[in-house]
C-alpha cells in the first residue's frame, strides 16, 4: 500500500507522512465492526444518539484551534473560513439532534384495525428504521463540513447507522484529528465501537462500496469520481442506496433592469461568488446569463476589475484540481467564438496557487462542450439578446445543485419566466443572492437530477436523514413487541399519523 | 415487431390478437408526449389531479364487468378475486386522492429569515415537486392493482408525473381495457394528452427505460427482469431512481406452543396462504419454520391433507410461469436431504394449470440453493429443534417483502426474539396472519432491501407517491413567485414545518 501524505498546498510540500493506506484486511475490518454496532446503535434510541451528537459537537469545538490549523495547513483555505466551517459543523450535529428528539422524521404511523369499503383491515403500525452501515466520502473542498464529521455522517448516525468513512486524501491530517473527537466522543455516549469508522485510500474506498455489510452509499465529490463508484455499487449482487453529490454547473440569470441598476454590484457579487474557497464550491454560479449591449457589458467590466484587484491568493486543494483546472481552462480557451475576459496563467505561482479564468460567449455559441463543470475560480459569462433567447438556452441546460436570478422588483414577468424555468432542472433557485453559502435547516435542499446528484435527495439539511432509513410496518404485533413510538400511549410525545390525521403529540 | 397476443390460460389457446408490439417509434412517441404533458400536469395541482383520480376510479367500477371478465379470460384468477382487485385499483385511486387534498405529502417546509449563532440565514422555503415522466411496468399476477391502473400509475399521477405503462405480455386487453378507461378520464378531468400512455413488448419496455425524458422507472416483477432493466438504467449516460418490487422468499415461523395448540388451523392456514392467486404473490409465505417434533408433524399433515383436499384448479399466468414453475420444483426434488410432502406432476393439466408442491427439510440442510422464489403454489417447510438453531436460520436470510410469526400470548420472549430478528431484514413483520393480502393505507410498507425491492421505498400505500417527487428550495424568491403552498398565509390549509415547528394547517 502507499502512504498516506498530508501536503501543503500553499507549496506543494509534504508536511507529514502517515502510515500506508488501508489494506483489504482494514476495510473488511472497519465494514465488519460498522456491522457489529448496526443493532446496538439503533437500540440506544433517540434520546441516547442525540446525546452523541452533541457531544461530538462540544468535541469538535473543544478542539477547534488544533483542528482549523490542521484543515488549514492541509487545504489552504484560511483560518477564519474554516472557523466558520468548523461552527457549522457542530451546528449541524446538533441540529440533527434537535431533529432526533423532535421524532417526527421516523414518520411514524398507526392505523387500527377497522372495516373498510373493502373488508376488515388489520392493525397497522409503521416508522422509518435504520438502514444499517454507511459508506461516507469526504470531499476535497470541505475539509469538515463534508468530511469525516460532516453532513452526511451526521445524517447517518442520527439515523442509527454507524458510519465508515473513505477519508478524502487532501486532507488526511485533518480527517485523523476529527475522527478522533467523534470516536471519543462516542464511546463517552455509550455507542458501541464501530459506530464510526475511518479508512484511507482510493483502493480502500472501492473495496468499502462492494462490501455486503455497506447497505448504503454517501459521496461528495467529481462526477467521474461519482460515476465510477455508483457503477461499482450497481454492479454489486445486491446493489444499495448510492447518494452522490456530484458537481454541476449552476446558472446565474441577470435581468436587463438589474444589469442596468447594479451592474458593479452584480459584477463585484460575482467576482466573490466564483472567486470564494478558490472557486471550489458545487454551488459556485460558474455560468452567468448577462443582456447583450451596454448594460451588461458594464457589468461584465466591474466582474473583471474585481477579480484582477483580488487580495487573498487562490490555492486549490490539491495537484490534481490545479492540473484539471489548468488544462480544462486552456481547452475552453482554444475556442475561437469565445472571448477571454480574464486569463489565468499557467503558472499561478507556488503550489498549487491559481488565478481566476472567465471567459464570454452569446447564447448563440452555447453548447455541451462550455457546460462541463470546471473546479476552481473559473466563470462562464453568456450574453444574450432576448428572453426568449435567455429562456431557451435555459432550457438546454443539464440539472444543477443552484440557480439564481438578479432582477429587479418591476420585472415580475421575466422573473417569474425565470424562476419557473429553474425549477424545472435545479434543487435551489436564489433571487437576488448568490448560491455558494447554504444554511442548514429543515427547509434546505442540496441536490438535483443527474449529474448534479444521483438520487431526488438532499445531502444537506434535516431531511438529509431520511437516505439512510427504510420503513417497516407492523401488522397485528402486540403492543408489548412495538418500538414506543407505534404505542397507542404517545410516551415520546412525536408527531404521529393515526387513523389517517396527523397529529403533533407533545 | 411480432404481434401481441392474448391467451387463455385455462386451456393454452389464443384467445385474441392484436396489432404488432410498440415499435421504437411508437416509444419516442410515448415518452415524447409524456415529457409534453410534464409542465401542464403539474400546473393542473393537487385539488384537479385529485378529481382526476377521482374519475379515474369511477370510470374502473363503471366499467367493471367488463374489466373483471376480460381479466378473468386472461389471467384465470377468478371472478371473485378480480372484482376484488378492482374495487382495491379504485379505492387505491380514491386514496391518493384524498392524500392530495391532504397535501402534507408535498412536505412544505418554511424558515422565515432570521439571525442564527452562525450569522443571517436567509428566507427559505421547501416543497416536493413532480420528477417527471415515469415508466410504469405492469405485473403478471396482479392485472388490475399493480398493472395500468394500479398502485405505481395512481402514485405517480397524484405526484403530477405523466405515466407511460409498458403492458405485461400475460394479460394485453385488460391493459387496453383499462388504458381506455384511464386515458377518458384524464382528459374529461383537463389533464393534458400525454398524461398516460401505453406500450406493449419486452423490447419497448427495454427502450422506454433507456430515453432521457422518463425520470423514473417502476417495476413489478421477477429478479431476473428486474436485474436487466436496472443495469439498463444504470448505464444511462443519466441514471434514474429505479424502484423495482422483485420477488422474496418470505418466512413465515410457527412457535412451539402454536404448533401444539394450532396444528390443524395454521396448517390450514397456510395451504390457504400459498395456494391463493395459485401462489403468485409476491408476499406469499413460501419458507415455513416448524419446530420439530410432533406437533409440528401434525401441522404438516394438516397442510398436506389441506393441499390435496383443493376444490380451485390452480392455473399460472403464463407458459413461461408454468414452465418455470415446473423446472425449479423438480430441481429442488432432485436434493436427496429433502423430503416430499406434496408433489406436482409434471403434467398438471390442461392449459397453464399447475398442482401444490411442498419440500421439507432440516434448518441443518437449508441453504442458498433452497431459497430462490419459486412462484406458484410452492412452499419450503423447514424443521427447527431450538429457538437458537431457528433464530440463526432467519439471520442467514435475504430481506423480504413479509415475513410472520404464529405464537401463543404467553410465548412473548420467543416472540420478541422472532419478530426483532424479522424485522432486521422485512418490510412487514405479521403475527398470527398470513402475509398475502395487505392494505392500502398510509402504513403499508411494501419494500425491504435487494433482492425484495431495490430501494427503501414502498410500492404500495399513501407512501409511495414519494418515490415520483424532488425537493425543491426556494431562497429569498418574492411570494408572488411561489407556489402557492409556500405562502406565509397558508391558504391551501396543509401541514407545514415553520421555522422548525410542525403545524397542521387546517
Amino acid at each position: 500500500m502507499p502512504p498516506v501524505v498530508s501536503v501543503n498546498p500553499r507549496t506543494g510540500e509534504i508536511r507529514e507522512v502517515f502510515g500506508d493506506e488501508s489494506s483489504p484486511d482494514d476495510v473488511v475490518a472497519a465494514a465488519g465492526a460498522a456491522a457489529a454496532a448496526a443493532p446496538e446503535l439503533n437500540r440506544l434510541g433517540r434520546t441516547a444518539r442525540a446525546s452523541m451528537l452533541w457531544r461530538m459537537a462540544d468535541g469538535l469545538e473543544a478542539d477547534a484551534a488544533a483542528i482549523v490549523e490542521t484543515a488549514d495547513a492541509e487545504t489552504a483555505l484560511g483560518e477564519s473560513r474554516l472557523r466558520g466551517e468548523l461552527d457549522r459543523t457542530a451546528y449541524q450535529l446538533r441540529l440533527f439532534a434537535e431533529a432526533l428528539d423532535e421524532g417526527s422524521y421516523v414518520e411514524a404511523v398507526i392505523e387500527h384495525a377497522r372495516q373498510t369499503s373493502l373488508g376488515p383491515q388489520p392493525d397497522l403500525r409503521r416508522m422509518l428504521v435504520p438502514l444499517g452501515p454507511v459508506a461516507v466520502f469526504g470531499s476535497s473542498n470541505f475539509p469538515l463540513a463534508f468530511s469525516v464529521g460532516g453532513g452526511d455522517t451526521a445524517s447517518a448516525l442520527a439515523a442509527g447507522c454507524p458510519v465508515v468513512v473513505k477519508a478524502h486524501p487532501s486532507h488526511p491530517a485533518t480527517s485523523e484529528r476529527t475522527y478522533a473527537v467523534l470516536a471519543k466522543s462516542a464511546s463517552a455516549a455509550g455507542a458501541p465501537a464501530g459506530t464510526i469508522g475511518l479508512v484511507h485510500g482510493h483502493h480502500a474506498g472501492a473495496l468499502l462500496v462492494q462490501r455486503s455489510e455497506i447497505t448504503a452509499v454517501a459521496f461528495t465529490g467529481s462526477q467521474r469520481g461519482g460515476r465510477a463508484l455508483l457503477d461499482l455499487v450497481g454492479a454489486r449482487p445486491d446493489p444499495v442506496p448510492f447518494y452522490g453529490e456530484l458537481g454541476s454547473v449552476n446558472p446565474l440569470v441577470v435581468s436587463p433592469e438589474a444589469a442596468r441598476t447594479r451592474p458593479e454590484e452584480i459584477g463585484a457579487g460575482l467576482a466573490q461568488a466564483l472567486t470564494q474557497g478558490a472557486g471550489q464550491y458545487c454551488t459556485k454560479p460558474g455560468l452567468a446569463f448577462v443582456p447583450d449591449g451596454e448594460d451588461g457589458s458594464r457589468l461584465c467590466a466591474a466582474l473583471t476589475r474585481r477579480l484582477s484587484e483580488l487580495a487573498e491568493p487562490l490555492v486549490l486543494a490539491n495537484q490534481g484540481i490545479r492540473d484539471s483546472y489548468f488544462d480544462q481552462v486552456a481547452e475552453l480557451s482554444r475556442r475561437k467564438d469565445v472571448a477571454c475576459l480574464v486569463s489565468a496563467a499557467r503558472t499561478g505561482g507556488a503550489g498549487y496557487r491559481v488565478s481566476p479564468h472567465v471567459l464570454s460567449v452569446p447564447t448563440t455559441q452555447l453548447d455541451q462542450s462550455l457546460l462541463e463543470e470546471v473546479f476552481g475560480p473559473y466563470g462562464l459569462i453568456v450574453r444574450y439578446g432576448t428572453e426568449e433567447e435567455l429562456l431557451s438556452a435555459l432550457r438546454r441546460l443539464e440539472p444543477a445543485l443552484a440557480g439564481a436570478v438578479h432582477s429587479e422588483p418591476g420585472e415580475t414577468d421575466f422573473t417569474r419566466a425565470a424562476v419557473d424555468t429553474l425549477v424545472e432542472r435545479v434543487g435551489r433557485v436564489l433571487w437576488n443572492s448568490y448560491p455558494p453559502g447554504m444554511a442548514v435547516t429543515w427547509a434546505t435542499q442540496h441536490g438535483a437530477g443527474w449529474p448534479a446528484a444521483t438520487a431526488p435527495h438532499t445531502s444537506v439539511g434535516v431531511t438529509a436523514i431520511r437516505r439512510f432509513l427504510r420503513p417497516v410496518c407492523w401488522q397485528d404485533v402486540p403492543a408489548e413487541l412495538l418500538p414506543e413510538e407505534l404505542w397507542d400511549n404517545n410516551v415520546t410525545g412525536i408527531p404521529r399519523r393515526v387513523d389517517g390525521k396527523l397529529n403533533l403529540g407533545a
